[in-house]
């Protein structure tokens, strides 16, 4: 079964099932399409399945050209999971989101499994891409697997293979990411670096799915903490009168033992201020804790309320309240140059504004009207930033720098700037560091 | 005054005062020497200056022929600070220890400052390099210089430019390491920035002493918390049964967003577990917590008793105490490849096995003979590594990874390896890792 399987795979006669069209499966399905397989794209969600039949982009650095393109050349974009008994691989890229205790909400990836599950047959491959705890390979899919009947290593093969995407950065493709993959057995390993390295110029083997489970929570992990680490210092040297942003700069002038993290109006996207959780969780249940998560998670999580005392205090300086200041908001993405709203603090920065009394506007190059979010409610375009917008605001804050921003405009024409990404050097009445 | 400072600087016919001549000191020496500077170089040790005389070098990476060289070439090296009138500028790079109750320890600062005001005169520049918490300079040197009658920035000139040595980094030196620097006034960082410029490829300007302070503290803060981390996710892989070193290793593979750090049997080195504390003793000023700080004390100040917990376990597999067990500890340096023993946690590990009734030796191809420490004493020297010694102990214990451990041989002679470093790949019976 393994080496018919792999043979399929060389010969690029294996048709490669992606489930999950969203900022992770998408550009793996444009990756196998290209390297010449056939491709079946699963979702549940109609209207992106109907945008992709129309050759329609919905991820802001995915050209429609190459959607229209991939289509053209043997991608089938479906709702209909009954077809994946047709696929020889299946890769599911589905979100591993945290529930209202923040605790680890594996819905998606079960739920997708058990769709599945009726169409799954000997010989198939199955790679796990979602960010999860260490066990959920071995623990969840295992048992689910061989209660189909199936024997994982011999007639099925079980994977674990994080995406490692990071959309808007221009540096790595799919393709020159490494991506690192673990097997529940030697055959399942074996299986994986064969299918990913047709797609992927490295793939780095490890010894178990709970290594390679965990090596993708490091890796956020790292960043959590790292982000978590400077906003404390942040707040600390705001107390001392010290520009932290000058201080980080000057230290990554350091070349070894160094590496300059930045601060910021707290933690957004679908990664950075979910996934550690997952080990956090799971940590428990062997009896240890994971600080440092739980203080990055609680640094990270009050920024947006240090960022809004700086602009009451920048308002109260000049004998105004929030209440009934017009507040301009530059950057609603969670991370500059991308269109991507998840967990964005700004977010929760114009709602807590609002709260206070502000009439709020926002801002951003890269999304033109405030989309509708679960929870969350602004009926709001996006302001032209011109002389006459910028000073008709009684404070500009800046919450996601995007180079598409005029930053001589905004420094020269707005009345108040609370700057929470360090972008506006030297000091400036106007200009408040926060 | 300052013209003529910098002129003397410009032409080399300033002196070069260094105060305190040991790992930072010796090499700012050497390389004022290199480029053509008379050097005056103070010292309260009479071994030390003896030995400088002599040509003879105490540390292990700094050749006696290049001291040798340097004081055929016009550098001294005196105990009498009275001298310290006949120099242009003073460079102070004296200790900045914690005391018992982990608080800052000024008084090598300040007994050197005091030691040298009387000769201050007009027309000199003084330079902090030692570690210490944003304010050092501004608050403490600053109202002591003016106490002399010297008028800063105008007749006398006051820097802040912390040291960046790496001992046994092949890879920069003196030169080459880019050095940041802040002033007093304008005309401080002016002085400053002619004088470093003449000896280091980049000086990096900054906006205040504070500013230089702090941006030296958090260097090493960065690597004390991402060390702390890495531990921490040690102890959370180990109970999950994940080799945590091949983890980071993999993690390592992401090109973007993570750095890997490595974990070990505890901090150790005069920096990285002391400097953390000078700011959050400071902080505490102004009534904030650098919490991610105390975090990683606690979490690396837990990490000898971590690896000695690994000794216990593999011992007891084997029906063995530790009382009574014949223990080799590997490395006693605080890291690889070098000679230094400053708070290395292999002395702590040594000191808890000896008090569990552990007969302990060790082997280090830096450290001949266990050298005398304040408050430590062992009366041991170097073991050499051969079949025969290594598998006369009961457990061998890896605490630093020196590159000239044959570990080819350790691996194969040794009765049980408990492994602090992640230097032995793969799963063998009798190497734990820890």
């Amino acid at each position: 079964m393994l080496s018919k399987l792999i043979e399929r795979i060389e010969q690029k006669t294996a048709v490669i099932g992606i489930v999950g069209l969203g900022y992770v499966g998408l550009p793996l399905v444009l990756r196998f399409n290209e390297v010449g397989y056939r491709v079946v794209g699963f979702d549940i969600d109609e209207a992106k399945v109907d945008a992709l039949k129309g050759g329609r982009s919905y991820i802001e650095h995915i050209p429609a050209a190459r959607l229209a393109a991939a289509t053209e050349t043997g991608f089938e974009p479906t709702t209909d999971f009954s077809r994946a008994d047709e696929v020889d691989v299946l890769i599911l890229c589905v979100p591993t989101p945290l529930d209202k205790h923040r605790e680890p909400d594996l819905s998606f990836v079960v739920d997708t499994f058990d769709s599945l599950a009726p169409y799954l047959r000997q010989g198939q491959m199955l790679s796990l891409e979602s960010t999860t705890f260490p066990g959920t390979t071995d623990e969840i899919l295992l048992p689910k697997v061989q209660t189909r009947g199936l024997s994982v290593g011999d007639d099925f093969f079980l994977v674990y293979s994080p995406e490692r995407e990071d959309p808007g950065n221009p540096n790595f493709t799919t393709r020159t990411i490494p991506k690192i993959c673990g097997g529940v057995t030697e055959n399942c390993l074996e299986a994986g670096m064969a299918l990913y390295s047709k797609a992927v110029d490295t793939v780095v083997p490890l010894s178990s799915t709970r290594a390679a489970e965990l090596t993708k929570l490091l890796e956020n992990i790292h960043r959590a903490v790292n982000i978590g680490l400077v906003n404390e210092m942040k707040i600390v040297a705001d107390k001392m009168g010290i520009d932290i942003y000058e201080v980080i700069r000057a230290a990554a002038t350091k070349p070894f033992g160094f590496v300059p993290y930045y601060p910021g109006p707290g933690l957004g996207g679908h990664c950075i201020p979910i996934d550690p959780f997952y080990l956090t969780w799971k940590a428990r249940e062997f009896g240890v804790n994971s600080r440092f998560i739980e203080l990055a998670g609680e640094v990270n999580s009050t920024m947006p309320d240090f960022v809004i005392g700086k602009v009451v205090s920048a308002l109260n300086q000049r004998y105004m309240s929030v209440n009934g200041s017009s507040i301009l908001v530059l950057g609603i993405a969670y991370k500059k140059n991308v269109d991507d709203m998840r967990e964005s603090p700004s977010v929760a920065i114009m709602e807590k504004l609002r709260d206070l009394g502000a009439l709020v506007a926002y801002s951003d190059p890269h999304i033109p009207a405030f989309p509708k979010l679960r929870g969350h409610c602004f009926d709001l375009s996006s302001v032209e930033l011109t002389k006459a917008s910028l000073s008709s605001y009684d404070c500009v804050l800046l919450a996601t720098d995007h180079d598409r921003f005029d930053y001589d405009l905004i420094k020269h024409n707005s009345k108040i700037i609370v700057d929470s990404r360090g972008k506006f050097l030297g000091a400036a009445e106007h200009i408040i560091k926060a």
